[in-house]
Formats: structure tokens, sequence, C-alpha cells
């Protein structure tokens, strides 16, 4: 088990050691290990790795000059200058926070970022302050159109954030395909066949092969084929690109670049980078805060209330498991993978840093 | 056939001998008429009938009072006390257009509506401003949450546009549920079954009779179960839910009045209403909007370029089907079924009005 302040502070090192100012190289780590508190994994310290590979090839630049080129009272379009996501990500939705204070609602699109982590960290943000905080990121290609057969557009997450009075507040945060390019991974590993209608292959024709997708296949638009709708996520997928590149002139679809350094890059994809898209709107811009706060608390009593199906765990509000875990593990520390530290220790070496402070915990894993 | 201009007069004569002043009766004709000649039939001329009712149980009010009740620059809150939704939809969105001029973006919630017709209506008004538009609105309760056995959310529509320079501009409008009411009607008349991952019966088991959501089952949310991202869809329609009902204060969830006289209505949802959220965002709030355009160009051109899979109709740009057929039928006039002729003269005959002058045309029909 590791204390997440520590795990925070080492992680903090790394990324000074890889060349990072402390503030940025402060931020990612909050952004990794707050991840890994709210137990998705897959955006946690698994991305150190990844982030440090990305920093070494000269692919991210790790002494950027993020700076807004464009605004008006109520939006802005912010540059990240090819910075680790994290970094242009919580100043733009500070940004964003800042310009609803005044007006009402702020508005960033962001172009030259990369991969930004989980979304939820941000959207948080806005709670504090009273508001509903909106996040979106196009992310690289692995979903096909309904009726192509070409990798087109990312999982593209949302994240939004809703106070409430007496409950926690709603925190929302989803990528818009049926499943992530790292559940089909582990799958694979293990050999699992997947059900119908999440892949396809590269004809394409639906598949239960997990693998298909790193062998010219893609993922289907959240809903599937067209008679499940998947024409619907396949809007979805692609209003989230054209909210994150199109204001912001950041890559879109299929030119976004890739999260990790064995995907090669072109020069274009590194010029225009990755796209995000921030909002917070102050809840008082429509009604009294305490109001809209209270109607939120009855939104989610309604739904918590509502008939579970048998044998199931029931309706679960959103962020829900994710503020447990996350409290928990603030509380109890957080338990890394075998794998996990052997890959943060190879990274530390190559830094020349000291290897992370882990105790084995009881169970005596790691 | 009937001309479409023939069409929205004789419309909005019946709305006016409905009770509604001339301006209101016009853009309900203008927002039915506008369903119909995109070939969004089932928000189209068949819902006359359906508005009349309502009218005539005083279940809806024909002589409303749409009033601002909440306002900042960029945000406000619309209260259309229980009126034909089209009319607080159009005011409302002209709102978000006007606001959006001064600040860059406008934000409209609303509640004490109805019904609002096809979303494509509102959202396209955004265009000729070289504003993207951004129309939602919740919706009578058919969607159980992934686990949930009763019904708690509607298929809370979806409606973006965004203007391009050289092609049409895209126009989104989708609900967010894989399936609709119409649609399951009219499987249900011709005994048909149909494909899983569409419905559940009322113990939440999945089944293949679209007559189910009619006996106590519900919709799934797009994806279907847990397994094929259901969880997302739910997120998605939840979403749309709280930005309509939340910041407005209209009803929401299982709250949200029918929107057909067949089905009873508590006191608490007339009072409450259907609520809508409406957005404009200048283009030129985030880069000059010859620079935006361009980009949304380049995205159309990509997507529309990208390979197709054998045997289909290839990638469709949002909204092309639908621009087409209205410039047909523009063009030609407009054809509806015996079925609509009999119940428009239906309504007619009991407001005391002529019959809609239709022509058979060259095939006989009607």
């Amino acid at each position: 088990m590791i204390r997440s302040a520590l795990l925070l502070d080492y992680v903090t090192s790394l990324f000074g050691a890889m060349g990072c100012e402390y503030n940025d190289a402060r931020v990612i780590a909050e952004v990794l290990v707050e991840a890994e508190l709210r137990g998705i994994k897959d955006h946690g310290i698994k991305r150190i790795s990844a982030y440090h590979m990305l920093a070494k090839l000269g692919r991210i630049n790790v002494q950027p000059e993020v700076k807004v080129v464009y605004q008006t009272p109520t939006t802005a379009t912010v540059d990240g200058d090819n910075c680790f996501g994290p970094i242009v990500a919580k100043k733009s939705m500070s940004l964003a926070i800042e310009k609803a204070r005044t007006t009402g609602t702020g508005w960033i699109a962001v172009r030259g970022s990369n991969h930004f982590g989980v979304g939820a960290y941000y959207a948080k943000m806005a709670l504090e302050n009273d508001m509903v905080g909106v996040v979106m990121s196009n992310t690289s290609p692995l979903v096909a159109p309904v009726n192509g057969t070409m990798k087109m557009l990312g999982t593209n997450p949302i994240s939004v954030a809703v106070p409430a009075l007496r409950f926690p507040p709603l925190v929302y945060d989803f990528s818009t395909a049926p499943t992530t390019l790292g559940n089909l991974e582990a799958q694979a590993r293990k050999g699992e066949r997947i059900p119908k209608g999440l892949v396809q292959d590269m004809m394409g024709e639906s598949s239960v092969d997990p693998a298909t997708v790193s062998r010219g296949g893609a993922i289907l638009p959240l809903g599937g084929d067209e008679a499940h709708g998947g024409h619907k996520g396949f809007c979805i997928a692609s209003l989230v690109d054209i909210f994150c590149a199109l204001f912001s002139g950041a890559n879109f679809g299929p030119f976004v670049p890739p999260e990790v350094a064995h995907l090669p890059q072109t020069a274009a994809q590194q010029a225009k980078g990755v796209g995000h898209f921030f909002g917070a709107i102050r809840v008082d811009a429509f009604r009294p805060a305490q109001e809209f706060k209270a109607a939120v608390d009855s939104w989610i009593e309604t739904f918590s209330n509502a008939t579970g199906k048998e044998g199931t765990r029931g309706i679960q509000m959103a962020g829900e498991i994710e503020r447990r875990l996350r409290e928990r593990q603030l509380k109890l520390g957080i338990r890394l993978s075998s794998t996990q530290l052997k890959e943060i220790n190879r990274v530390a070496k190559n830094l020349g840093k000291e290897r992370i402070p882990y105790s084995p915990d009881a169970e005596g894993e790691a």
C-alpha cells in the first residue's frame, strides 16, 4: 500500500525529473492519482510510462507555453503548446470557472493538447463554485461510423459534475463508445470472446474477437448496429469531436494523435494536437442555487428509490462507486499491482530516481 | 399532394380555430410542417389530432403568457405557461441567439412546456447567424435505467446544427434511446418481433416483443445492457433530463407529462410541464467564422470520403437525407397518407373548418 499523498509527491518528482516545472508536474501527478483513487486504472499510474516515452521521444513538450489565443468575455480558445494534457486542461477549466463567475457561463476550446486523463478531475472543479462542470475530449481513432469500415473517431469521453444539497454531487464520466481499448486488450490477453455488438473486423463484419480492433477492425459506436441505434451513438461521438476540434482548431477524427509512443505520429497531428472542450455554468444563472441543488437532491432520491431488477446491484448514481472507493483509498492507501510497480520503478531508474516507497500490505502482494 | 405553403396556411387555420393567436398558430404549423418536410412523420401532421385533444381537454393552454422569469446577460429561464411546445421553444431559441449576439453564447432553460416537435427546427435557427445551435428536451418516461425495471426517462432528444462553408450544414437530430414508441407501435401492429437489446418486460428481462413496453415493460437505454454500454446511454439521457428540468424547474424523469390525451396527467405534471434547454454559440467566439466553417467543410469531406461497408449506403452526413427530402417536397409538394388525411379532416370537422385542400396525385392514393 501507499498513501495517496506520498504517491502524489513521488509521481510529482518523476515528472520533475522528466523536465517539467514543479507546478506542472504536480498537476499531472494529481490527475493520475485521482484516476487511481477513483478506480479508473486505465488513466492512472499505468500512464506514467506512456507519458515518459512520449516526453523522451520529444513528442510531448515538457516546457510548454500554454496560451490563450482568442477570447471573449464568455469564451476562449487555448493552445496547449503540445503539453501533457492535464496542464492545459486544468488551466482551461479554471478559466471557464473564472469567466462563469462574471458572466454566468464560461466555455473554453483547447488545441495542442494530449491525453488529459480522467475528465471528472476537471468537471469536479466547478462544484465548489456552485457550478455545473462540463468536460469533453477527442481521442485517437478507434470507432467506425455505422456502415463504415475505418476507425474514424475516438472513444471521446464526456464528464459532467452537478452539485447537490444534502447528497454527494452527481459526477458523470463516461466514454461515448460501448467498450474501451483497455478492456479489449485485457480480454484478448485472457483469450476471451466478447459479446456481439461491440467490435467489427476490417471488412465491417461483426466480430466476437477482442483482438480484431488491433488487426484493422474497429469498435462500434454506442448502440452497435443501425437496428440498435448505433447511428445515434455515432452522432454523440461526432459532436464531442466537433466541439473539441472545430472550435479550437485541434486535430479531428482520424487525425487525433495517439496516446502512446509505439504508434507513429505525423507532423500534422503534433501541430494541432488533441482537442478538449470545457464549460462552467453557474447554477444561479437559471434559478437560486439552493433551489437548483434541492431539485438535484429530489432527482437523486427519485432515481435511487426506483425499483431495481431482481438479482442485480440496482440503480447506481453517477460517480457513487468511484466516490466510495476514493474515500476508502484516501483513508487506507492505494494498492498497486506488481505490474504497476515494475513499470513505475523502470521509469524511475531511467530517470535516475529512487524506487517507489511502497509497502507490501497484509495480503503480501507486490 | 399538397404544396407545403398551402399546408402551412391550412394547419395555421386549424390552430387558430382551437383558440390560438395567429402568430402562435403559425409557429406551431411551421414546426409540424417542417417535421413532415424532413420526413420525421412521427412529429408531423400526425400530431394535430393529439394536440387538438390536449387543448380540448384544457390540458394545454391555448392563450399562454410566455414569460422570462429569471435572467443574466448570457442565460435565462423561461416559463411556457403550459403552452403548445413550439411557441415557447421558438421564442427561447430566438432569445438564446439574441444573447449570443452580444455575449458570445446564450443559454435558455424552459419549463411549463409540452411536446415541441422536431428539434432541428430550432437548432437550424442558429445557422444564419453563424452560430452553432443546441437543443434538448425531456419527454415522457419510456426508458428504464440499467438494472432498473421502471420507465424513468424519456427518449430525450438532442439536436445540434453546425454551419459549414461550401457544404450544407450538419444538422444532428436524434433521440437518445435506441428506438421510439412510434417504431414499436408500428412493429406491434405488423406482429413483428424485434431484435434483442431494444426493450425489456416488466421484470426487467430482455424481450423481442414490441408490445411489451405498453404492458409494463420499458425501452432500454442506448447501448442496451451493461455489457454493451447501456449505462453510458443512460448517462446521456439523464444529462438531457438534468439540463432540461433542473435548471428550469420543469418536471423531471418519471414526472414528465404525457404527449397524448389518452394517458392521464397529474396536477403536478401540468404545473411544471415539459422542460427544454437551448443554446446558441457564436462560432467567432472561438476563432474567425470563416476558419471555423472551413474546418467543418474539411470534417465533412473527411467523413464523407471514408470507406463504406460493401453492400450498404455508406456513411451519411447528419441531416443529409432530411435535407434532400425537404428540398424535393418543397418543390413537388407533400404526400399525406389516407390515415393522416382522415385524422386531419376529423379535427377540421370538429372545429367547424373546411376539409384539407388535398389533391390525390398521379399514383391515385388517398
